[in-house]
């Protein structure tokens, strides 16, 4: 066996006590390749190529540590599923390490090509160069198609950019799936054209492994402008395979229903940076929901900085994404959020709009107005 | 909308101060549904149908209580990854909720045929009616193709049961899917003949979602007996189409690769029951692998013994599965896992046996009469 000796590298924060720390590290370089005691390996060039090599190791904070570990492409193969694996595979399973962060090498990024669309491309398509992107969902659940076609349409005539399924509408009795998509495209075209303004559907297809891309080939073929999906249910490999798929070409929104657990503790899982923006990024996601701090849920400012970071940070070709604040955002929180993210964000607000009163269109202007004068960045 | 009335009941642990608690478990049964203020939605028929039902609270101990919500069965379709989204979808992004068990109502049950084989199926594959059926992997990552038939005739010559791929081999250049699976389902093959003993070979097939299918064909036209799926990395649904897959019929072994924070944090995420048993059987898969209390990771015996009553509770018509205690386990530890699991259990010794000395033949026999005279039960 004789590798290429080209290595990625993958950030891991540690809580232990200082004594211990050396040895969790090169326990992670282990469990990560070979999982197998080293001395029991009688390949030298295994031992050699093979285990992660701990680039550097530092203090953070009181008993909590940085480890820097270097593993060899090959491990990750050629498949996201795989290079997961060797990120967060089994160490997962283990308390008091969070991957933090990682940088691919040329080689491995060149198989990610990532978001089709990114900022820059999504902005292109709705036509809205400078300031930051209007969404929101269609719910509540329990209306029928028709019902959320009229719904779509008086959003898309109020100015939203982005009309998306609320995650929680599949393909149930009271709103199968198709007739939906049917309607509601139908519905937002019929609104741009009256406004002149690109509007976009995007149906949730997240979906059984099998109907996934039936669901989304459906969806393009219904005038659908986008897809909603939900990695955490249908697996981020399962994004990946949308978002390349060249007879789809569509824009993607990911939802983060069911991956909770992976930010909820800060000596665990995975960071915000990570989760939301990098892996995001390379499973294809143009933009990336989350919940705002200070809404329903309990991000605070710093995750949700570090998460922006991820989204935007330097992956090579690997294109920047929006964060979409949300999670029970209201209109008198856009000042708030205009100065925390700046302009290149989506803001989703869903519940608030209705609450303004009757006229959802004259709400959904409003929103729009509130965006105008957008600071350059966050 | 009128929906049929059948509901199934979801069981939430929610940690927060007494006169929170009730607020909390209704603010569950609108994020689950609805996800939009109640006060809102005009339709009194979504008000009443749609939205969960809290049926009990409970306190369970200081700040901590347990709630029941049932939703109606319309919510969750005909689809797993829409029943995972509201069993906890939107609510894993909330600190202090933890989903501790669900009861599916009949209609709903009859959607998911569950586990192929289960404990009895696999017993009957293996011809072991009443011992703990033995398992092992091939490793360490870095061995060829030949080198890994090598080891895998050895081991099933020793009267392994269950041979699986380590997790994490897929299909890297030193060590490609196709070569590897023909070379060891052959020698595992030739084995079997030599011993007259019935020896499975399970490759894994955890992959790019539109290449898990491809290889579990392969597998199968290969001679594999079974296949190893990291659900974590691929998806519950796609090791639930597996496991449907009347042209595969093979038994699945799940590997909790990358799902270590669902469980880590006991106010949060999934407890292990739900996650390792009841979810992974609903998913399909025969035999669960976990990380044992006392081996390299750091599950409670509390908690293992709650993943085996989610692997084993009545589900209905859903099969009892194995569970597949691991991380590090040993050869001098086989005695205290017998009186822990008792006979209905799978154990996966790695490593050990290869510390063992140099006839591996001679360690896996020794395995194989340490299990001898099983206690009946947990």
């Amino acid at each position: 066996m004789s590798l290429s000796g080209e290595r990625f590298t993958a950030v891991y924060r540690i809580a232990c006590p200082p004594q211990e720390a050396e040895a969790r590290a090169r326990a992670i370089c282990i469990e990560q390749t070979v999982e197998f005691p080293e001395r029991l390996i009688e390949d030298a060039a295994i031992r050699e190529q093979v285990i992660g090599h701990l680039a550097w190791l530092q203090a953070v904070g009181q008993d909590r540590f940085e480890a820097a570990i270097q593993y060899p492409v090959e491990a990750a193969g050629r498949e996201l599923t795989q290079l997961l694996n060797v990120l967060f595979g089994n160490i997962s399973l283990a308390p008091g390490v969070r991957l933090v962060g990682f940088d691919l090498s040329p080689s491995l990024a060149s198989q990610y090509p990532g978001p089709r669309f990114g900022q820059t491309g999504l902005r292109d398509l709705v036509q809205v160069p400078d300031r930051p992107l209007l969404c929101t969902a269609l719910k509540p659940m329990g209306l029928s198609p028709g019902e959320l076609a009229a719904l779509a349409y008086r959003l898309a005539l109020g100015g939203i950019h982005l009309i998306k399924d609320d995650h929680g509408l599949s393909d149930q009795s009271f709103c199968p799936f198709e007739e939906r998509v049917e309607r509601c495209a139908e519905a937002v075209a019929r609104a741009s054209r009256e406004t002149g303004q690109t509007c976009l559907y995007l149906p949730n297809v997240t979906a059984p492994a099998d109907e996934i891309t039936m669901r989304a080939q459906f969806a393009k073929a219904a005038g659908a402008g986008g897809l909603l999906f939900c990695p955490g249910l249908s697996g981020l490999d399962a994004m990946r395979a949308l978002a390349a798929d060249e007879g789809l070409a569509l824009p993607i929104l990911s939802h983060p229903a069911f991956q909770g657990a992976y930010c909820l503790h800060p000596d665990s899982g995975l960071s915000h940076g990570v989760l939301f923006g990098q892996l995001n990024r390379l499973a294809g996601a143009d933009a990336v929901i989350f919940p705002n701090w200070g809404g329903r849920f309990a991000y605070t400012q710093a995750e949700c900085r570090d998460l922006v970071a991820g989204a935007t940070r330097d992956m090579g070709s690997v294109r920047p994404i929006f964060p979409v604040p949300a999670g029970g955002m209201r209109l008198d929180r856009v000042q708030e959020l205009r100065e925390f993210y700046g302009r290149d964000c989506i803001l989703l607000i869903g519940g608030d709009l209705h609450a303004q009163g009757p006229d959802l269109v004259a709400s959904c202007r409003r929103f729009a107005d509130l965006t105008v004068g957008f600071p350059d960045q966050c």
